[in-house]
């Protein structure tokens, strides 16, 4: 089959920008025994892909220059060198940005179109939510009253991971980085109090104000000064659910963290992790996630971007903040 | 009786110096009913008091300007207005910088000359100890064969902890800050490797050549630079026992820290503790570290200044490091 492709072109050092990838014309490989041709529908757009962009050693094998980019992605399968997945079936696994991957049968798991739109299992169903759910269950265990800090709130794991808060009876704040995000966040999730980072004089007194008895329990996708205004507010015995920290992601160097201190005089805990070492878990959670999707409990809000030609710029985008909510790649319709 | 006490005179901005304390004579007060009067053998020098000259809340309560600081310290009664505490018998607990202070009862613990020398109740029977103790035990979780890099190697907690994941079967390496402390972990606590963080040319490369395998456990007393060096270097699902960050109380804005990502990339678990939380594992950790010195699986050095008026010298000392193993300061003998 005809396949555009994305590959990755060039190491960016600094922010990503249209120079790293470049697009190319192929043609797809006729699956072997084995394995499958999927045509992609929906490609994921995550933050920890940048990380994939580096060459030193990482918690997911690195991009290959040259080759096309890869990360989440649902489709269907068009031919078929394994009885496991017949032509017809829709699939979700890792995925090439491109039109048309083989992979291994293996590899990708059968999802169900019936269930939910083939969207929500790279984010309502799917690894951001999955690490919303690991992370406020295991690391976080927030409980009724406590306040827990939300940040990049309006984000595939933040959306998640605060309305599991608000379940929880907790106050919940969460913090974005612009006033349609705030809306969304306060009108439509229910948070209790949110801050628009770009837009407050101090992020320190916008805190103390929106959580006037302190932090209990933050979950950390942004990092920096975020970070540093946070430890400076946490409660006795907080937990640190240590997630992402997006706002690094393109600096050549991090920022310094000025709070660490905090972490000893208020026995806190900060635990890093990657949902991916507890997949084992994942129907656990497609069950107890599934039914709150069923019941409205959690709502889920995607930014999704047209064809395979614009993943650059919408992975671009993605670290600067430009999406609201779940950023995802439509190349075609299921 | 004659009393000389140290008073806390002025609150430090950056580093404590004489102008901090006052040395002044006055006369102990008799005890009341349910009190006692403690003629004060040995006080504690410990870094976690530096917190308390700060003005802001810390976990433990501040000094107050005018009156004797006050920490670990272990006396003898030399009168009694309670049936528990009998003339003559000797005790620990929080004591004044002064030779004789007036205490509850209650708040005193009864101690046996005959186990262990007294001043071993302030350090490897007492509060660094245990400090060691349950921070290897329940934070580290340190295994046979697994990388740990114990920082402050021949403080008062540092030489415990050391030694305890020698006991495990570990790779133990400690840092410290002078040659004749690095002779003391190699040639007499057993420790595998060492580093003189003052007389090396890079951390990192000292680092990277005592841990040819990374770091599973990092037991962190310091803070700053040595705890960014770590970062850079951890196994996945390392633990980091944040118990101190002594490089960083005499700052007025504590250095930043700039490889916190490593936290995320390499799942790691950073807590902090404070010891004083679990003291009711107190006779626990007796047990199991009395059987220790008795054996002599656990040696233990102390650092002994002569005489309360030098108490402040000692505790500007123990700040910079000039301590070599724990700090005690001994006021009369027993």
């Amino acid at each position: 089959m005809r396949n555009t492709q994305v590959l990755f072109k060039a190491r960016p050092e600094g922010w990503v920008n249209d120079s790293h990838f470049e697009i190319v014309e192929s043609e797809s490989r006729a699956p072997r025994e084995g394995e499958v041709l999927v045509r992609n529908l929906y490609l994921s757009v995550d933050p920890y892909m940048r990380g994939r962009m580096r060459a030193t050693k990482s918690y997911t094998p690195g991009f290959e220059l040259g080759k096309p980019l890869h990360g989440g992605g649902v489709g269907e399968i068009v031919e078929s060198q394994s009885a496991k997945l017949p032509v017809g079936s829709y699939v979700s696994g890792m995925l090439g940005w491109e039109n048309y991957t083989t992979a291994a049968a293996e590899s990708l798991s059968l999802v169900d179109p019936a269930l939910a739109p083939l969207s929500a299992y790279l984010g309502a169903l799917g690894m951001p939510s999955m690490t919303a759910w690991y992370g406020m269950q295991e690391i976080g265990r927030a409980k009724a009253g406590e306040t827990v800090v939300i940040s990049a709130a309006s984000g595939a794991v933040g959306q998640i991971a605060g309305q599991m808060a608000k379940m929880t009876g907790c106050r919940v704040v969460g913090t974005v980085g612009s006033d349609e995000k705030l809306r969304y966040i306060l009108d439509e999730l229910g948070f209790d109090a949110g801050i628009n980072y770009k837009t407050v004089d101090s992020l320190g007194a916008a805190l103390d104000e929106a959580c006037p008895e302190g932090i209990d329990v933050y979950f950390e996708n942004v990092g920096g000064a975020m970070l540093d205004a946070v430890l400076a507010r946490v409660n006795p015995f907080a937990r640190i659910i240590a997630c992402g920290m997006i706002s690094q992601y393109n600096l050549e160097r991090p920022e310094g963290i000025h709070n660490l201190m905090s972490i000893i005089a208020n026995r806190v805990l900060m635990q890093g992790f990657i949902v991916s070492d507890h997949f084992a878990r994942m129907p656990e959670f497609h069950a107890e996630m599934g039914d709150w999707l069923k019941q409205g409990k959690i709502k889920y809000r995607e930014d999704v971007t047209q064809g395979i030609e614009n993943a650059p710029a919408a992975f671009i985008g993605m670290l600067k903040g430009k999406n609201f909510g779940k950023a995802v790649i439509e190349i075609a319709k299921p």
